[in-house]
């Protein structure tokens, strides 16, 4: 039962939006809410004004999908970085967290998904197109396929795998193994005998 | 590591506000960012307005502390409660977790917080002053201090109920108890006892 009448239309409004983003239910929604409204110059007007400019000057880059405020976006327009590697990947989140490390230096293609038969989405509703058009250039000496250890994955990584085997470039995969820091104890068995079968001379 | 450069400015800013919220990191602040901007029409715009219409419109309620766009609030406005029982309550969630039972039909009074030595919260810093004005109007027969079973809620409630015992009006408290629904195995030792304690003739 939702106290309509005693909480305002503007505050259930709030919390009906904010009980849409991810991890979020109607509790963690009206918390959020309440907090915010107690915040309103700190943090309310700051947080609702910075959400207009995002909306307003982000857009998706043509080339790679990636946001930024200007197309193509500053990866794609940046000129020192090595065109000869393509680094394939499902999400925006996936090309961030690769940028975090500040290991690569070659240039992103956000594919937008995976393909996935339960849900309907198909190869036509992934950013494909772009992908074999790029590396038709002859400019990508190698595409690495840096997707998620999913099933979805990885069935989209051996479908553009072969998509891609007439191309000129070499396709390559993230390897598998045991995460730095991680306890062999703690880890599942599938990427326990993964590493175990792609073990390397020390 | 942040990824200044790659993601920009206004990406950036927006991630920072909303890695403010409570229970939020920089990792579910990126993740609620990305989603906002998959979602411009559908959620971003429509979230950002409703921020905006919140912080104009809402305010506190000068007689109980509520948020609502009147002053005084739908709840003290409403003629057709009952005015000899007045709800203390920590904070407004409490008031709006009380609502949605429908159970209670008086008046709310809003502390805005607990005392607590260690925060250096003291009596002057809770809508204290309030509560002891609206109790000597003589017209509210009863008080019910609807404080948290914390350490911090028990202390207030000890302290109020001292500040009230040359008030008219009878203090009393929620019960403690077997929570409906509830497991015995799973209680906790000092709930069961109380409610072993406080047992009632069936």
């Amino acid at each position: 039962m939702r106290a309509q009448n005693t909480t305002g239309p503007e505050i259930e409004t709030l919390i009906g939006y904010l009980a849409k983003l991810p991890g979020f239910g109607p509790r963690s929604a009206r918390r959020v809410a309440l907090f915010l409204l107690k915040k309103k110059e700190s943090l309310l007007l700051p947080l609702a004004n910075s959400m207009l400019r995002a909306a307003q000057h982000i857009r998706s880059c043509a080339d790679c999908g990636n946001f930024d405020t200007v197309d193509p976006c500053s990866i794609c327009a940046d000129r020192g970085r090595d065109g000869g590697i393509l680094c394939v990947v499902e999400d925006i989140s996936d090309l961030w967290a690769l940028e975090r490390t500040g290991a690569f230096k070659g240039y992103y293609h956000v594919l937008g998904g995976t393909l996935c038969a339960l849900d309907g989405i198909g190869p036509e509703d992934l950013s494909i197109r772009g992908l074999l058009n790029r590396a038709a250039t002859g400019e990508v000496k190698e595409i690495i396929l840096a997707l998620n250890a999913t099933i979805d994955g990885q069935t989209t990584a051996h479908y553009l795998a072969d998509r891609l085997k007439d191309s000129a470039a070499k396709v390559t995969r993230l390897a598998h193994g045991l995460p730095v820091g991680g306890d062999l104890d703690y880890l599942d068995d599938g990427t326990l005998a993964t590493a175990l079968r792609a073990r390397l001379a020390v």
